[in-house]
């Protein structure tokens, strides 16, 4: 008898696969500084694009693949699935990703690849991993992959509708990676809703568990400069660093202080340190190149903390018992609300932006401000004041959330069909479920006990099923 | 009944976080090279500033923050707090050390802030993070912002003095940081002395917690090239990044080597391991951009190797029993001793320096030593020749570790006022003071038994309290 | 009584540290750009050797002692020596192949050392960690520190001759590292084999090890783009980074799907993951800075992702059965197969390159074919045709193996020598045998029962020593 299981997810991941090696085979080559004979040579120390932009990209590649897998890592009997289907998504993502941007920059019947690509394809695997929080433990592999598929075709689009046809600025991508992952994600947990998800014994953490997902927070922490700096230069580089270093500085603080003052001991909690010393690095996501000024990002982390913070303790917990929406790593808080918030500075800041105090650097960021105010190339419809550009992005934002959430509940049907990996409620939050999995860490006790859930199919492993044994 | 245990640690921090805010909107502004219309874009392949450090800054980042942080999980039950409250505490450096180090500038009214700036922050953070160490277990948060607060001031004062009063050459701060840091947290020790951490069961390590301090060792290993090159340029910084690369090398070969020798049965300590190779590092850091030679650099590491490791394991425990000063981190193994030894090697190295051997490079790394041997502009005071240069650097050693331990006794005893939140001894060490504390590691036992301790506050999680019901 | 285990591993190791500081002070100097008075510092931007290389140094960097050393934390109790002596190994190994290398360089007696040299070090621990991993857990540290001697050594001289002599191209080193460390690995596994490591209970992982392990494949994943590109410069590093990017993504979408393919009830396995999902990595090395074109780094990167996964589900328990050959974390399959392969894919390239589609970059790839096609200087002997040089790259790869061969059947019969430290074989996989080690991680059990483990010389701690106790 052939087993069905196994063999659902080969086929389809292999389909892809040769998919993606014929896509890249008819459509991709190298870019220009990539192509053998290239001249970039003759200056090995001014460097061209890899000198420029490869220590940035490879800071954002570890908080995908280590921020993003680790930081997901907090359940008890999850991890395996958290960090190695995060690099299953992730790999997918970044073959599918240069794809469809490829083929919506339309430059040709060929498009080219190169480190800004390989930056560009992190981000938008950034997109689906941040949906991926919202229903870790409640999906299958096959399932996340065909969210992915779609994800990334809607997410690019979005994007290319915000920056190429609404031209608004948003260099963190809060609006187009954090708020539309976030809600994407957060339709695709709602049609999946499945009441096991409640009060779960499977979502819990454990000490150690707890600690590993540090390593992504941290990394996390440590490198959001470079992923609301990397795709910019100059001034506007400079300054997308300095606020995003110093929102996160503010946010950790006032996280610490909430989180104390909402736990009736005043102790601190785990998840929201994991999760709300990060949100500053959205907050400040779109307007984080703009002259916002030190204590204007050191705000905004400020508040988005006690937008987060709240969020775990209060909303989540209300989603899921209100309106059935079961969001596991609370990417509503983390991505969702702080995403809305930077989204809303970028729009105040774009409506306060004046040529005589951003100088030039208001038609690099805005450049369709540019024609209106400076002499020469006046482009036919590039007369935006400040006040319509600070309306045209907060237009992107709605259009975002609007396609994040109609998108997400489309995908979520087509991930409830009986026909992919969906598990069932009570193999929720379990590794066993996918991953033959190893012995808990306690080598010391008898063998005899503790391996036997190791051969044991879809149950938990139990280690001692009878608490006899120990009365 | 107000909780006040609950509002204030709430209280303390977010007056901290208003006033920061306020300092910062009053006195910080952006650099030039990060204000609009700079002119840097023109040019972004030769990158100006974010180009040249950025990445040593980023590596210095994941010391500070994944280094520090983890390097001290390794205790049982206090990772948590390690990881988290290195955080919190970095966080709150990284805000304060920019307000003191500008106002100690004085460049006008206002001071700036770049890339470099957010270095030399960061810098200041693993001064105060050395002080966690000896405390770390023992104290709470608001003590160790105190601590913070108090010590920033102190430690940039001290390096204000050496740098631009006494003009030594210290290029990775291992007189500035390191030895300060050390002595600092030394003398606060001391007084807040509490007999309950010795021989505290608390005090103990875990076969997994002592696995993941080895990643912030090895983070820290690997980047601590950047720590000594980051701040300099040219051949100094290439000097410096080399001598450290060896000097960690042959540092670690003879921690495992004392390590071994000193066991009686052979056998490697992991806590020789994971700090005693980290020495060499310390150990190269006043000279790293000196023509130390090769061999001078690793001949450095290897005695800081047999320092540290002794001092581990005969120093430490003679402190504790014999003067009262209990050293949970052992920093004065790996900061203290290691500190001292740097600035002796850097002040001999100062007498040793000759315009024949140095070149241009002795005005570059001693600049007072510039105007009697070279032609041109002679500036007042700046006569100095070799010998008087390595006294000056001694003078320097000598009152930063006077300045660290007056100041430490003395913030000791502002820490040790009943209105901070001082745990009492049988709390030390233990994660569930100031944590919601998720259960063991151990998902297979029944539940009933082992998650008991989750909802008690201020007791040890007890597994199974009664022995007998294991026999 | 002098307890022989105790001196014997120091004595051993400081005398190579004498050794190697000698050779370093009467051999080695700083490069010129590290030298005092260098003038690099007038363009500190344009930033010469260290903002050329330093970043892509440092990503190898973290690739050998974060990647290799986490990375074979998987063993439940080998995790202290894992990444403990993967860190006394490679900071020995970056020694003595600096001193190796400035020999086999022979320009004058002296010779110097740079940013450059410190990661074509970092390229040699890698050759020595790799063959580690074949003997992890069977072997004590003076045993594998004798290894490295002679591998360091034999692997210089294969690499010498195939780079210097044979003029052939292997950019990642796919050949020099990656087979030659393997199949030297191999051969000394081969020759030290002893059944008490079949079927060993200590060879095997716990749910946290496995995790921690991802750490380190992650962290490979992630900055192998830096491997096969740091050592090239314009287009070359362009490509092999992307090409490098593009091969580990189709590779793990592969490992995946033949992970669950071969596992009877189709779940995945993290041996596979961990390992399998890098072999894209090795793939490409020999060629990847070829114009290989995307498509095709992504065919080598799933070509080696079935090649790597069949290798550890049939393969290595085939080797182990067949002709008693133990490889413990499969580098047959990560390292062997896989540089096979990136060799042969070198030199179908190579005999398939020609001046119209490379370029002028098909002279810099390779400079033996360059006098018979361009004008101007012709050498002697340089008149290599396209197959040619796809000849000489095949001759390489069979050198190398054959080198490695006999070098590691030598070098193992060397280790096997009474003298040095071999671990019997109940103590094999247990690193209570070199490390005084702390309780397992399970603090809330009653400490006389765990904690008698830790006073135990060389018997596994035995948590509760009868089964009776629990039942």
């Amino acid at each position: 008898m052939v087993n069905v299981r196994r063999i659902k997810f080969p086929i389809f991941v292999i389909i892809c696969q040769v998919v993606f090696l014929v896509l890249f085979g008819t459509l991709v080559e190298y870019d220009d500084s990539a192509k053998p004979n290239n001249q970039d040579k003759a200056h090995p120390a001014a460097g061209g694009i890899v000198a420029r932009m490869y220590p940035m990209f490879q800071d954002v590649h570890v908080m995908i693949f280590v921020g993003f897998g680790f930081l997901m890592t907090y359940l008890k009997r999850y991890g395996y699935s958290a960090v190695g289907v995060n690099l299953l998504i992730g790999a997918f993502v970044l073959q599918w990703a240069i794809i469809i941007r490829g083929l919506l920059a339309e430059h040709g019947s060929k498009f080219t690849i190169s480190v800004s690509d390989m930056l560009t394809a992190d981000f938008a695997a950034a997109t689906v991993l941040i949906s991926f929080g919202a229903v870790l433990g409640k999906t299958g592999p096959i399932q996340l992959l065909v969210m992915a598929i779609i994800e990334v075709v809607l997410s690019q689009v979005n994007e290319h509708i915000g920056l190429e046809m609404l031209h608004v600025a948003d260099v963190g991508e809060s609006m187009f990676i954090h708020a539309f992952g976030a809600y994407f994600g957060l339709a695709v947990a709602r049609v999946l809703y499945n009441d096991k998800s409640d009060d779960n014994p499977g979502e819990s953490t454990v000490y150690h568990s707890d600690l590993l997902s540090m390593i992504g927070t941290v990394f996390l922490w440590l490198y959001w400069p470079s992923f609301n700096g990397g795709g910019v230069t100059g001034d506007e580089q400079h300054r997308a660093v300095i606020n995003t270093y110093l929102s996160l500085t503010a946010c950790t603080l006032v996280t610490f202080v909430v989180s104390a003052l909402i736990d009736e001991k005043g102790k601190f909690d785990m998840v929201h340190i994991q999760n709300a010393t990060l949100s500053g690095g959205v907050a400040v996501g779109t307007a984080a190149h703009m002259p916002l000024n030190p204590w204007g990002a050191m705000l905004l982390g400020a508040i988005s903390a006690v937008i987060t913070t709240i969020g775990f303790k209060y909303i989540t917990p209300c989603l899921a018992s209100k309106i059935k929406l079961h969001d596991t790593c609370g990417v509503h808080n983390l991505h969702g609300l702080p995403g809305i918030l930077s989204a809303v500075a970028g729009a105040v800041m774009a409506a306060l932006s004046s040529k005589e105090e951003w100088g030039t650097s208001l038609y690099e960021i805005f450049p369709e401000m540019a024609a209106s105010n400076s002499t020469g190339s006046v482009m036919p419809g590039s007369d935006r004041s400040a006040t319509v550009q600070g309306g045209y992005q907060m237009l992107a934002l709605v259009i975002t959330i609007a396609f994040a959430i109609v998108g997400g509940i489309i995908t979520g049907f087509i991930m409830k069909l009986p026909i992919w990996d969906s598990p069932e409620g009570e193999k929720f939050f379990d590794d066993n479920h996918n991953w033959n999995v190893a012995e808990e860490g306690f080598p010391g006790l008898p063998k005899s006990k503790y391996e036997s859930g190791k051969s044991n199919d879809d149950t938990q492993i139990n280690l001692m099923s009878d608490e006899t044994k120990l009365s």
